[in-house]
């Protein structure tokens, strides 16, 4: 006998690429580990799900509410020349929302971040330091 | 004596690269002249729009709303492998957001379908029948 599974499970993928920022009431605010972009994704903690419009219309407008809240994060700590906002998983199927700040100097522009070079991982002491800028900017708590 | 303009104006690239399909209530909805890619553009009808942060929480909703209708359509009429949804702007700066519907034998995959390849303009008959079907699905008057 089998029992469905209605536990949300982040996929194993952006769990190894990441690290966890916190978890807002709907998603779980992760950081990627790539130090050449300020980049959030979000991933609503919902099983099963693959594409935004499986999300019940309230549920969407709260993702939506909290990809705001990382946009005017990033926005105001880094100052970019744009804000790049996009689901698309055709590598990672698990619903997820990138939110990356881009920087005409970076290191992909004017090109998307997906596929360009190779993931530049935090040193410790800055990956420490930057989540807890974006814990607190966020105002999620410590232990999330 | 300069006026303040306030009228909204389709960007000049997107205008080249698209056809019309119509207007939503807020946003302008065209169709990307790649026929390699079931591929529709939002773009909000006000002036000097950049970041999707920038339209108030209610229009933010209402175009969450009309991406869904333009998801919804492309899920029905083209049955992807995945939907892609972005507000990227990193070439053309003026609010827009792409629904792609992706499959995993077109000319992108698994890759963005953003600087792939060139563009392989619609045939006439194509895009007539296309827009046709599209105008149908989403419920915008062909006059739009």
């Amino acid at each position: 006998m089998s029992t469905i599974d209605t536990i949300f499970r982040l996929d194993p993928q952006l769990a190894a690429d990441t690290h966890c920022v916190g978890d807002f009431d709907l998603s779980r605010v992760l950081l990627m580990d790539d130090a050449r972009f300020p980049w959030l994704i979000l991933v609503p903690r919902r099983p099963h799900l693959r594409e935004l419009i499986e999300l019940p219309r309230d549920a969407q407008h709260e993702l939506l509410d909290e990809i705001n809240r990382c946009a005017h994060v990033l926005h105001a700590l880094e100052k970019p020349d744009k804000l790049n906002i996009a689901a698309l998983g055709n590598v990672v199927a698990q619903l997820h929302v990138h939110v990356v700040a881009r920087q005409r100097e970076d290191a992909a522009w004017p090109r998307p971040v997906w596929g360009v070079g190779t993931r530049v991982a935090y040193e410790p002491a800055a990956l420490a330091q930057r989540i807890a800028r974006l814990r607190t900017a966020l105002q999620l708590p410590a232990t999330a």
